[in-house]
């Protein structure tokens, strides 16, 4: 199956200057969203995933599947402001501006084994805020899965010491 | 199961008097979270869903899991701005505010048998604007499901057109 076919692109959205790859059409079609979600359900064993944790609301497209298919928890990565209970937060640099994200203190307990899964990877910033998190809480990061890498933006440098997952790569 | 074990009722949030039912602690459990899952395909096979639609951010985390384990689409209702296609939109009232909520306009085609699922169904705001957008596409609403019912709110009332499902009740 090729994904690509799969994929939308448009130009200058959501601003001037940027390619956007939407993933719509193919989460629209039930065969080709579950072979891709399968490729990151088979990496998730390969690491040996205890807990999926994913930043919204993109991350839990691809995010909340590996954990039902898989009997594991989903932490969700959210803004803040989201999470009613005690969170840990960090400020993290987007592609397109700047944010902060927090996740549930109790989400994540030291020896847990976290998969990091979002829908795409560009520079890396929001995972590597969303590392951070896990790592504050006593996590151990043991890789991080992409439906598209956008491979200029040159984020798999940034997270060089983990194992990186995408099923796309433009 | 008892799955109101997995809920946190968490007093004034997001703001005074209101209490809200945090989901969290149920996703985290991976067992928990799949069987909460699974009631909702079951639901879905019973109404004969070939399509499930869900509003950001929370619509996602029960209907992206339902649509991977029917080899269904999942189409993704979003705040305006985020979608990168030819949209239809609604405004529609909040438990806490308003809003407006986008579908791509290709995501529902006349004869689609619609599935709308979220988190929780309050006073069915969101809901009926997903309605609105689902049926000014053509498809047909065949049922909403959802893991929290908050009854004293009415929600079921007002989509008493709709076969409705939701697996706790408050």
């Amino acid at each position: 199956m090729n994904l690509k076919d799969y994929i939308a692109s448009i130009e200058n959205f959501p601003k001037e200057g940027i390619l956007f790859r939407d993933i719509t059409p193919l989460m629209l079609n039930g065969e080709a969203y579950k072979y891709a979600c399968d490729q990151m359900v088979a990496f998730a064993k390969e690491v040996g995933a205890t807990v999926i944790v994913g930043p919204e609301a993109r991350g839990f497209i691809f995010g909340c599947p590996v954990a039902y298919a898989l009997n594991l928890g989903f932490a969700p990565v959210r803004k803040p402001g989201k999470l009613p209970r005690e969170t840990v937060t960090v400020k993290y640099d987007l592609e397109y501006g700047s944010n902060e994200l927090s996740l549930h203190a109790d989400a994540v307990k030291k020896g847990d084994r976290v998969l990091i899964v979002d829908d795409l990877l560009a520079t890396g910033g929001t995972v590597d805020a969303t590392v951070q998190l896990v790592e504050k809480l006593g996590g151990q990061v043991v890789g991080a899965a992409f439906f598209i890498e956008l491979e200029a933006l040159k984020g798999r440098e940034r997270l060089a010491k983990y194992p990186i997952f995408a099923s796309l790569k433009y």
